[in-house]
């Protein structure tokens, strides 16, 4: 109840701090009989680690995953999988004049009123460390989804400031440092990044995810509704600030007779739903969107006040990426498992033995 | 499990059907000694009301709410608060051609698909009435956020197809069957849902919702972030597409400079964040928004298929919001006053005994 | 979160007390397709309505349940099920005295400590009519597990003060006024309530529930095991105070190679675990007994105190039963319904496509 | 809802097998400020640590406790604390000749059937191994109870086989191998283990937890009672078949004017409630008790079948307590301990600012 774990069915618990001894976690609910090992779970954990590429934080961390329950022979039991990721690069002394003010932007005020104390080494429990966890978990129900459903989850960078990215080339995204589909644009994106990183600055960005061949019939009505847990997923992921689902914003300049996806015997004529309607799956590739903010960690120097309320001036020296978006593709990617996931348990839970009646509709092919 | 309950300790639990007998619902959590009277639940249903205005559905009911229990004597008791609306105007003729036929852009298919049975008249659990019971569960939250915190909560029509609305004057929002905090836009309002109309379509709209008077430390950091249950409780709404807190979706186009919100004894120097950091209230303003697509009904013939997958072409002839968005103002609001209800016995629950020492920036003005 | 809800992915949720409008509540997750009308929830209320039998409380309550959701056409949708049963005998008169005093032996003290605030007519939610709407809520459990998994639940009375019956024909249980499968042991039920009738006092009693036929595989290991939520299940009866499965407290004097069950071929060669192994039911009958507390309204007068501490003297003179053992029979047997039914539902949404390959053993025959 | 997470406000989520590398888990909800360390959880796990005694199973863990997060410089931050036991001495091939066929009384046969897949060695996740962590999670609650409410919690063994034990002098219980506070009938005690050992067979036992201490209101009505939550606590330990509140299975035979507590300025005039009325504490001491089966792992051959359902024969050779219920008693107390402090949390959620105006009545002293 205090926020730590996501799902319902197929839940993560996840635990650790920016500059403790370890990350960790619990996924739990995982059917029995998927084979796993710590390899598949590494291959997503590399993709978000730290010091991958010039363009992100030079943190350096290996981000080894150990799986410590819940696989036997190289097969999941049904037993809660315990998670857990060392920390080996935390150099505290880079925070600890951070002790006594808050960073503009930053956690650091708000967990000191809410908590009245906190571990201000690298933000602590608000670093996005936390999101490592996450990707492990991910990629145990990424793995499920795919070897049972065939479903396919891929993700994008959209947006990096002013530069809006195609999805061109879905091929690209794993070839270039950005996780961008659009390859001819990376050429600015790098310029744009040398940038904001020679001014001392931060760029925001947004991020696409596309679930595909989503078996029709997920989510729950009224609050527990797919794109409801989707926009919860992704507004819980550090930095973001706005969920779009299909048309998104720009429906509210929409026509209904231009939003609305007609059906035809061939399949819905368009996708503006984003795949979701009354908050159930359409059969149609989910698409999602989230907005990050510029990371708040800067060398340009920002007012602050300290803990007892006097002004300050904070500059923050430490390891950042000057975009901090683009990392969270990987993070993303696999929020979006955790939910497509624990909603196909759901969905079986309730309703394992319905037969519609009703032929399933093809999915629109977007490529 | 079923998504009909909504949050954690102050949780509503809500049923029933647009034709069924009754739609209802429990207010579990709430609090003891708070005067509440059935009076102080209708007003909020009211506003929400269809037939209020003719700009919306012309669909006539009178929307009575019974408390059934959890109040004694004038006073909340801390017992569950049953909930019962009678519905008085279901006319099902109106509904039984689509028995056999999924309208375009409404849930008629997934449920068919998820549940291989609905009840389709009117769209059955899918429809907006639904939010009745949201509306009343909010107004209880509502009244002890106002009481016991001083805790204001408002919301406007923030765009209304091409027309953008400022917060020119928040005390018109009542006057006016728009929501509308710009009145010397409503001339410009009213001939866009004329045109509409008589073009048998409809149109998209955004609301925005504030909660003022937040105190710092509500929400859970991680998953269960503030602003991440304001984005699920919103994207719950029907026809909610996207969310946005703060900056929202912009954030993607910003520099940090820009937006981080820099601190001083004075207060924030302004509000991007949207009153939330690291997913715990900072004190400011909550600012969020939502996008919501125009209706899928109209007289416009739609192309569709029935439940044997085959082409037929779809008229919705009932009575109908040309824009959906309008009456989504009080619902967001309900929505949000839901959330932060649950936050703050949350927070309590861990928290109750926590001094900061650090004292609490001021909100920054905003009128 | 204030415990009006039981279950996790089959939940009911109840509101009501003893003197309001109504009592009712939500039943959430129920499988589509189930036929179900109001009819199947009424036989299992009126074996649990208080004016029964001249051995039970004699007010008169027709508890006529009515389904407000959920259904249509006579079978259910998969939303939630809206429930309502009026209270029409409610004669708060009787009730008025004990507004400033505490009844020895109910919760009427505690109710004053916990919310500040008590609806004391008829000991408002702490009354026992309150489990009406948990047998309208596992009828429906029962009436899905019967149909879809042949599984049968049956109960009696198996002590009442010092009088221990025995499990001789199950056909007798509703040919008489103490759910006893012990006929011939009737005219000494008789003796005994006439005779704790005249002396003014009550007595306790033991009830005994079998759920056969139920498939191995449910419950969740560790907390969530099937034996602790029947535990808990029954323990949340009024005036429970213990709880027993298979062999109970007994076990505590037993020899391991006494206790084991040993499997067959043929099946188990005894029932000591109670049908349940690691928290999991084996195939064998489930079988719980669960022991009530005479209750506390009589007229031998009890010394308390009143809301200041000061000493008084309380006489309950209202209707009661002498032994409210009776009637939990059915009540009983509605929550291991609705365990049973919740565990279904958890165990297929991880485990649907589980083959284990190892054959099914027979259950034990106990008759 | 795989079970592996107890709680609501305060929670454990557990993972691990007896033979994997490690046990772990995630306590989230503990309230900031608390000076925590890992000796503090030490001193609790040494109690129940295997090995400890000769009358317990003779496989030597050390049961080193690591804190991964949660806490910073020596106190606790309100962010989830992960826990690690290591496991060392897992000898596998005691245990390889299990892997084809069922223990009789162990959750071989029920695992099997659930998952279709099972971790074989030493029971795998169904060992009591797993309640190690438990016990940590526990002593956590324990000292947040005992520093800021005054809340202790004491457990003994009430029962080995046919031998009863009173509440002679609760000061000895850690003085004996025992927990036993009648240390005149630790001899008797001694030879019962020895005759049992020594034919190859085991015994059960019962224990006893008193809470004192605890401030009236705690326990939600209805389905989540104080009693309630104890007794699924209770019953969630390995080997637990039955338990009791206050009077317990007795209460059946008793009459209403013996068993109900009178009050009296002095206090209650009796406990036979232990400590609960309606589901809430009353200020009295919380009396629980539970019983434990015997071990089912003994010398003494039994029949059973193996994966393919032929007939074997079974002799469990490993290290095994021959009386599981010894080390259940620092078990019991912290389960106690996790219930009364997330209903503790859950209390002050809803009811922080509850002023009853009525006094509390002292408990009754039982010394």
């Amino acid at each position: 109840m205090s926020g730590n774990t996501f799902g319902t069915l197929f839940t993560v618990t996840t635990f650790g701090e920016s500059h403790g001894p370890a990350l960790g976690g619990v996924v739990d609910g995982c059917p029995p009989g998927l084979a796993l090992t710590e390899a598949d779970l590494q291959v997503e954990l590399d993709r978000r680690r730290p010091g991958r590429s010039k363009h992100t934080t030079q943190r350096r961390e290996s981000d080894q995953v150990q799986i410590l329950s819940g696989v036997f022979e190289g097969v999941t039991t049904g037993t809660p999988i315990g998670l857990l990721i060392e920390n080996t690069d935390q150099r505290s002394k880079d925070y600890s004049e951070i002790a006594q003010r808050f960073r503009p932007g930053h956690a650091d005020y708000t967990y000191q009123q809410k908590y009245g104390v906190r571990d201000y080494r690298g933000g602590g429990r608000s670093s996005a460390r936390e999101t490592a966890v996450r990707v492990a978990a991910g990629a145990i129900a990424r793995r499920y989804l795919a070897q049972r459903l065939g479903i396919e989850i891929r993700g994008r960078l959209a947006q990096m400031g002013g530069i809006e990215l195609g999805a061109e080339d879905w091929s690209a995204v794993d070839d270039n440092d950005f996780f961008c589909a659009d390859p001819a644009r990376i050429p600015e994106l790098e310029a744009l990044i040398q940038e904001v990183r020679k001014a001392g600055d931060s760029v925001g960005a947004a991020v696409e995810v596309e679930v595909r061949h989503v078996p029709p019939g997920l989510g729950e009505p009224v609050f527990d509704r797919l794109d409801a847990d989707l926009a919860k997923a992704l507004m819980s992921i550090n930095a973001v600030k706005g969920v779009e689902v299909g048309a998104g914003m720009a429906a509210a300049g929409q026509r209904g007779s231009a939003h609305r996806d007609e059906l035809t015997p061939a399949g819905f004529a368009g996708n503006q739903s984003g795949g979701v309607l009354g908050g159930i799956s359409s059969g149609q590739d989910l698409v999602v969107r989230a907005a990050l903010k510029p990371t708040s960690s800067m060398l340009i120097p920002g007012r602050s006040v300290d803990v007892h309320g006097e002004p300050v001036s904070v500059v923050t020296k430490g390891r950042h990426d000057p975009c901090v978006g683009i990392r969270a593709v990987p993070i993303a990617e696999a929020m979006a498992a955790l939910v497509v996931m624990d909603h196909w348990l759901r969905h079986r839970a309730q309703n394992a033995d319905v037969e519609s009646g009703t032929p399933v509709l093809p999915a629109r092919d977007r490529e």
